[in-house]
């Protein structure tokens, strides 16, 4: 089969590999129909990522349809249309039992990072009855892309960890893929007031159709002014980090009332400077969370009553094997105005 | 001042009362502009709520303005515009400091029951700075007066009590004006199916342009085998009770899903059979409550950044005057079409 | 081997049976150390549990040691010694994943009850990974079997449904093995008082070493007078119902105050009088359950670290080929002294 | 009267002031029977805290007996006998309403900072209602005055932030006053594993004789190896920050387990560094809190009720005549074995 490998930082190929075979009675082999890529498949590309090595092949989203199903896999059976979840979980360890599938001592994010992943035409999933999703006839399954990574982490990690409420004002710092994932599922809890703030006007002026209240560009006014100016003064019931810089986390930090949450989702490639001889008093909860996945069946429900409209972060599509130019658009994103990209098989 | 006057079972009168004076210096003397009939003004007329006597002033909702503030009132002051809350909370009491407003040792709901009330031209509000809200200039007074009673009463009973979640199935049983108060803020939580149950073709009309997803005439058609048949034999995440009849409560614990809740709202005049021997392995959730307003400032926000149009319960308006044909109206809600009535002083 | 099979409503006999191999991957045999008998095998002798059919190996508790582990099974292999959980869990339906094991779709309480249990010299249990926690070297054993069924079913049907916490006054109105149960592990949120109540004095006597501040023999006294003079007029935080009949339960509903909690644990038989005509305004919340299991490891935490004491529960041994003599003494548990026996393979 | 004075850094005096004098209705005078020192008030007279300055009267914590009510209090009247919160609530601005009694628009921490305090023969305490907490006849005065902020501190900012649970391992350091606070209340909750950092040997042995179950002198041993060590490799479920430096801050963060808190009590001066670059895809939660004193209540129950000892906590005993010399022993505390001293008028 086809394949997208990584041969070290800054060194990928489309390129043929052994189709993936049942290793344990667990595992499912999933024919790909459609995927995407990460901002973390980038970060891996540069080689910021030291758990990927040469010769993995990489990508953990998509949907597809089960090729073979092994012994002791129940939910499935060969030809069923399933969506695939950034997070591998057992279903059977300490961690999994708290719902916190991100830690499962066996699985976790290792898809496209310690196992191969799913650029590819065929991908080996392991514990597939708890990793995979059943998709009914007639969904639509490049929708259901968008289920696998960005919308769960950007709800999970942003909206749940962030405590929004209705009535709240929240704060969304970044106005990437992930953080326009934020604003639509912080929606689910009627917010009164949405603040996106970024450095790209385009990405605000789609925010905007997404929800937005308010919107500002951090590169030409003053941010923490400006929420509070919104705010009279208080500052935001939640600010959500979906960036990863220090400077974003401590605009978080600068624009938090008091009693307020930091939901923090940025991959960070360095340590944050944390003001505690202010914040100490001021009844802040800062949280950090890789995606546990939990919410994808709440998610799938909301998408099939249209309460949810996932295809809102797609802008360009490619074939499979054009994944290379594909990712070029990718790596451009601004300039291309890309959000997510789908890939067909 | 002019006032309407209970006067026993059946009998009220439009007449002259003495305009009330300041007793404690937290109390404040409030005009009326505008007030409404609730249900409950109902079941006082015909004598149901014998806490209520011959020569009280009846009433419960409204916004007005500061006649008089007492001296230790020091959120408002003469003038300022406000919307009264239906429970009037001291903010010192054991209940009160558990935001239980409703079983506050010195209030709870007492305006037009315990002390005279708000369908006059003007109203004695004790504890002022906790039990009234204070209105921006330009914000629409007639949709404020959803605030005092139905819209806090459908959310805390009904939302807030039934847990509903982004995701859930809920059925509502009763599309008179408190269960479209639930409908209507339900959505603030996103369920994905809302399903309305009534008898009256005109209020699942009304449901189904408030947003509800399915809606089942109980007079026509086997409400618990058309909700089971929804939702594949398992039953609603939320039932919600918005009517007070033993058969409506069964209904709910009839289409619980296991794990699922019900939450009462109804007022009850009898007892109720709970099939403990179906249900004590069900793990359900059943919750009563008289509400305690503490979701007033969220449905303010919500309200005043358009996430939440009250006025939709409005179908009709009077003069304050005209009040005696209010109530004939009211009382023939389903003739008339009726949801909620707004008075003009 | 040899097991206590039920053959219709009153008769039982300690006889050989084959013993169970196993039938999927995921299943283990497991060789019975020591198990006990529930109340509800008392039912099930008596006939009142209709899903137990003649020629049913009766038994939902127990420690034992893996006699042999499915190919599936990775959590333990022969010779790991084990407690088994009353409920059973494939850890992969969609209520599993909620952490309600208890209706697992293909699980549940299906020991003794839809397939071969506990009492005999050895068990399958499927989905062994979920349904089995490893026991350590040198934990006591007979003390682990108190958290097969009891123990978790006191603390998640009755202290975590009851909300219990600090500071509260609560009522558990029963004092058998499971009123005992919920007073040992109530404990673990520290609430001011604990009212125990009961007709036997024994019983009561037992609860007052076990931590209850105040008895009432309900055969002798007015509980609800005696709960109101020890509760200032107000009522219980929670009430816990431990019995199953419809005077225990509308006790727990005449002595809550308002805002408080009524956690059914009791098996019931037949309806129950719900007075909503007066606790529709109440805010109270009425919970029932079969237990999860979902808190068997912090109870075997708490265990370990001797914060619990299930051995206080244990009143009786005998040798598994006694059973027959140990059901004579646990039917007649009143005059026995009986709470929990002890039956060692 | 006589009072304690600030009068600038290193600078304090037991001086002749004028005796309070009601200034606003909801205001009450109380005369004072004990009193303490906290750790702030040596923070203060170091002039670290700006907002205090020269003449103010300092004191937070301390029972008395109200001298004179205000017209506008009810819940009290001359000569009941009251403790006295360190945090003073309207309980009637947004704050309040919301439990946050630490944020109140005109409360908060006041008391011997903004406004005179207790270490005095008289202090004026502003909307006495929701300030102060009735004592009944007979209760331990002295045992109480640990109720006014120690407790309430350790407890809301460590045990409650710290989501502290039954069968969790939680670490606390700092075994001052404050962690021991938070030893004794971590307690109602029962975890597991209880480990206390230090670097005194004498409190840690304090700790042992309060309930913790490891101990670890972090000035002798590597503090994250040993926590290490006692979770195998796991970490904490909760480290609670009771110090206020950056390195035990840090401490915190290196030693909390996947899905755990970090709650900060700790007042800092400095920034502390975030290591993101590890703690983003850990999930894990960090508070910080003022107290709010919520908990009094329960505090006030649980002590009632012989659930907590606030009496260990007191290790010497001053008239109030003699509080410069009360200081100069909390000042040496370590040298003086102290912990909390008591003061009486």
């Amino acid at each position: 089969m086809k394949a997208l490998v990584y041969h070290g930082p800054g060194k990928k190929s489309w390129e043929e590999k052994p189709k993936p075979l049942i290793k344990e009675s667990t595992d499912a082999i999933v024919k790909i129909l459609k995927t995407t890529i990460c901002g973390t498949d980038l970060h891996i590309m540069k080689g910021d990522v030291p758990t990927v090595t040469d010769g993995r092949i990489i990508g953990h989203e998509g949907v597809g349809v089960i090729d073979e199903a092994g012994s002791a896999v129940t939910n499935f059976k060969k030809g069923d249309h399933v969506l695939i979840s950034c997070i591998t979980s057992c279903g059977k360890c300490e961690y999994c039992k708290k719902a916190m599938y991100s830690h499962c001592e066996k699985g976790g994010w290792i898809l496209g990072n310690l196992i191969d992943g799913t650029q590819a035409e065929f991908v080996r999933i392991p514990y597939a009855d708890n990793s995979l999703y059943l998709i009914p006839a007639n969904a639509d399954e490049e929708a259901l892309v968008m289920l696998s990574d960005i919308l769960p982490t950007g709800f999970e990690c942003g909206v749940l960890n962030g405590q929004v409420k209705p009535g709240d004002t929240i704060a969304i710092v970044g106005a990437g893929p992930i953080g326009l994932a934020v604003l639509l599922t912080a929606q689910f809890y009627s917010p009164a007031e949405i603040i996106m703030i970024d450095q790209d006007d385009n990405r605000l002026n789609v925010a905007k159709t997404f929800g937005a209240t308010h919107t500002i560009n951090s590169a030409n006014e003053n941010a923490v002014e400006k929420v509070m100016s919104i705010t009279n003064g208080k500052g935001v019931d939640a600010a959500i980090e979906a960036v990863g810089l220090p400077a974003t986390f401590e605009l978080c930090a600068a624009i938090v009332d008091a009693g307020g949450h930091i939901a923090n989702i940025g991959v960070h490639g360095k340590s944050v400077t944390l003001h505690l001889e202010t914040l100490w008093s001021k009844n802040i909860t800062i949280t950090t969370r890789l995606v546990d996945t939990v919410s994808t069946p709440m998610l799938f429900k909301n998408f099939q009553s249209h309460k949810l409209d996932p295809k809102k972060l797609i802008t360009h599509h490619f074939k499979l094997d054009d994944i290379v130019k594909a990712y070029e658009t990718f790596e451009n994103a601004a300039k291309e105005k890309a959000l997510k990209v789908i890939l067909t098989n």
